[in-house]
């Protein structure tokens, strides 16, 4: 048989037995793989340097080579996260919610592991630490397949974990990395439904879409932050500032992060200046449509591309609006659904915004920025849901659980 | 631009004004949608006679022409269906749970429809009704994709349904019914994502499979139940006669009938004798292990083909078995995840099955009949969702609803 159909057939197996484990045995077996991840500290940063080595020879860019590479800090994140997920509240037993028919049956529905996942992930390796601990404190077993890139210290890590598990109530089996790093593997594991509850891809929009498009295992699509900022006429526009800063320049990387500014035009003459000035000291390069470059001649002409575009970068595209909603419709029109923001103080103004607006995350009078698991109080998440589907937003411990009836009775008949 | 395109393109174009109405708005429409299908119920009834007419002249079995045929009493019903339906709760709007961070920053989660909705399915012109007025409820369009054999019936109610919207505040395009009928554009369909949020198969395994396996848009899978009732040693005995016949007999037809009936060996000389020939006298067939037919030795010999099969029909496979674990593991080797349930005075047996048995609904001393939108208490239900994902059991409005994060803020940055 071959590894991908192996392994899956394992982790279905082990799930059979996780999603019942208490909490204490699920949290024993993060702490232990917290303590493996420090003992064996050294084979998995000399795994790593094998990669980094390689990555380097092929030409990666240096950019993506820090995202590859680990070093005595990013190993203390790793077993730093193991500590705030044993710390998070156990999703799995919650009544959601329940109720006595007139007759006596008692039905309470009730929050369970969602079941095996697989995770397609691309090149840092500390996805692999992450996402199996929170996989395994929600009562779900992961089959994780990791990038060609990051080969060596993810089986150096999953070899730790699985070392682990060994000691504990927890089979070893509730985590299994593929090590074929072929892609047509890919589309083999999104098609497991006998074994895998969901598929999450973590990566580009190319790896995202091909798992959207081909599987038939249920995906969680984690996607593109096209964020928009709107300054509305009514805006304190002194507290504005530091807020489209934040939201622009705190880590620009991130999904979270704000790539559109429209501006109320009653308000632009006074306010584009300022915030364009604020942006270029933070190192933002400032692109701007027709209205903007009249008030500010020097920005960067934005082109149609840039309304869909989400940067990941230090860029910002302006746009001068007629009012809220035309601020609305461009929204509509260009917002991937993940995070969008008005800043105002007309409060009808801001309940439209709030009601027309389809995304993730709507916000009044705040940074985009907070769109975020650890922020949300979740504690961790395993991404941020640009989907509908099941889970929006942050997916923490509860987005990985589903729920059953548990109905009791007293012989009970449907009359 | 072809029909399906032009139709999907309209209900995505009414979503957006159909998902901010209010309560009052969609339940005024719903009321009309009820007077029009009385005042037109005789265009109805005779669309509806010619596709009975031309079913029975392709000698279509008459129990799929029940399933066609429209009278009085069932157009009355979807009336019933209407004013039930306008009394549910809105789940729109709905706080699902809401905190306020340290510095001030409030987090909301809230219900809000989950979009533009496709539903395929097959013969019973009543579903058109039943899934339009749960879509329109929960603030969401629907395009539907009725069966060729229904086709005069459903586009006699459609357009009852259409002009009644005509009278309202909500659009008209909520409500799009395809007339093409080819079986290629199922599978276009279910690929309109752009349009799209949920596509939901009504109707037999090979429509559903065709669905799950090909569809790129979400699917709600409402399936198959091979539904199970253990009959522990310490069971009532007496008690436990009814609610068999009650699982089995009160209506075969249905998914959250008992299909399969698990003995304890102790028991078994005794209570075989009793509950085979109470199921006879209620006309059931009775197929039987071997164990089971050394006891009742009459009954027909039940094959590896029984354990799977959903019989949807007069007829029951009993399996003698040694103990509650090997009752447990015969059920999650066959259990299509719908309803299983367990006859029992043993707590420790009750919570090991809950525990263990991974379906939609798990009973202990009752009857699964029981899993049902209606008895469950959500008034009206769209399916029954066998998956694990997003919704389980009976789909009601809150299933069909997901929800977004509102944040207010005062300028907050993250820090």
């Amino acid at each position: 048989m071959d590894e991908l159909l192996e392994k899956a057939k394992k982790v279905r197996e082990a799930w059979d037995v996780l999603r019942n484990a208490t909490t204490r045995e699920k949290n024993k077996a993060i702490k232990k793989i917290a303590e493996k991840l420090d003992e064996r500290r050294k084979e998995i940063l000399e795994a790593n340097r094998i990669d980094v080595e390689k990555a380097r020879e092929r030409g990666v860019k240096e950019s993506l080579v820090d995202r590859l590479a680990l070093n005595d800090k990013r190993i203390d994140e790793m077993i730093k996260a193991c500590e705030t997920v044993i710390g998070l509240k156990d999703p799995v037993g919650e009544v959601i919610d329940s109720w006595v028919r007139e007759d006596g049956l008692r039905i309470a529905r009730v929050r369970v592991p969602i079941g095996p996942i697989g995770i397609i992930y691309e090149s840092r390796p500390n996805v692999t630490v992450e996402t199996t601990i929170l996989a395994l404190k929600s009562g779900n077993t992961i089959l994780l397949r990791g990038g060609s890139d990051a080969l060596n210290s993810n089986k150096a890590i999953v070899s730790a974990i699985r070392e682990a598990l060994k000691e504990t109530e927890i089979p070893e089996s509730s985590v299994e990395f593929i090590e074929n790093t072929d892609r047509s593997l890919v589309l083999e594991m999104i098609r497991l439904r006998e074994y895998l509850s969901l598929v999450i891809p973590r990566g580009g929009y190319g790896l995202i879409s091909f798992v959207r498009d081909n599987a038939t295992v249920p995906v969680l699509e984690t996607g593109v932050g096209n964020c928009h900022i709107f300054v509305d006429e009514s805006a304190d526009l002194k507290k504005a500032v530091p807020v489209i800063i934040n939201a622009k320049t705190q880590r620009p990387g991130t999904c979270n992060a704000a790539e559109k500014l429209l501006v109320h035009e009653k308000i632009a003459k006074e306010f584009l200046p300022v915030i364009v000035e604020e942006l270029r000291k933070h190192g933002v390069e400032v692109r701007g449509c027709e209205k903007t470059r009249e008030i500010v001649p020097d920005v960067v002409p934005a082109t149609e591309d840039d309304w869909p575009t989400e940067y990941l970068d230090l860029i910002i595209a302006i746009k001068v609006v007629k009012n809220v909603d035309e601020a609305i419709e461009h929204i509509k029109k260009y917002s991937t659904g993940h995070s969008e923001s008005i800043l105002t103080e007309n409060y009808s103004n801001a309940k439209k915004f709030v009601s027309e607006i389809d995304a993730a995350a709507v916000y009044v009078n705040a940074s985009t920025r907070f769109t975020d698991g650890g922020q949300f109080g979740f504690g961790a998440e395993i991404g941020i849901s640009t989907q509908r589907f099941h889970a929006r937003g942050p997916v923490g411990l509860r987005e990985l659980t589903t729920y059953k009836f548990v109905v009791l009775g007293e012989y009970h008949v449907r009359e």
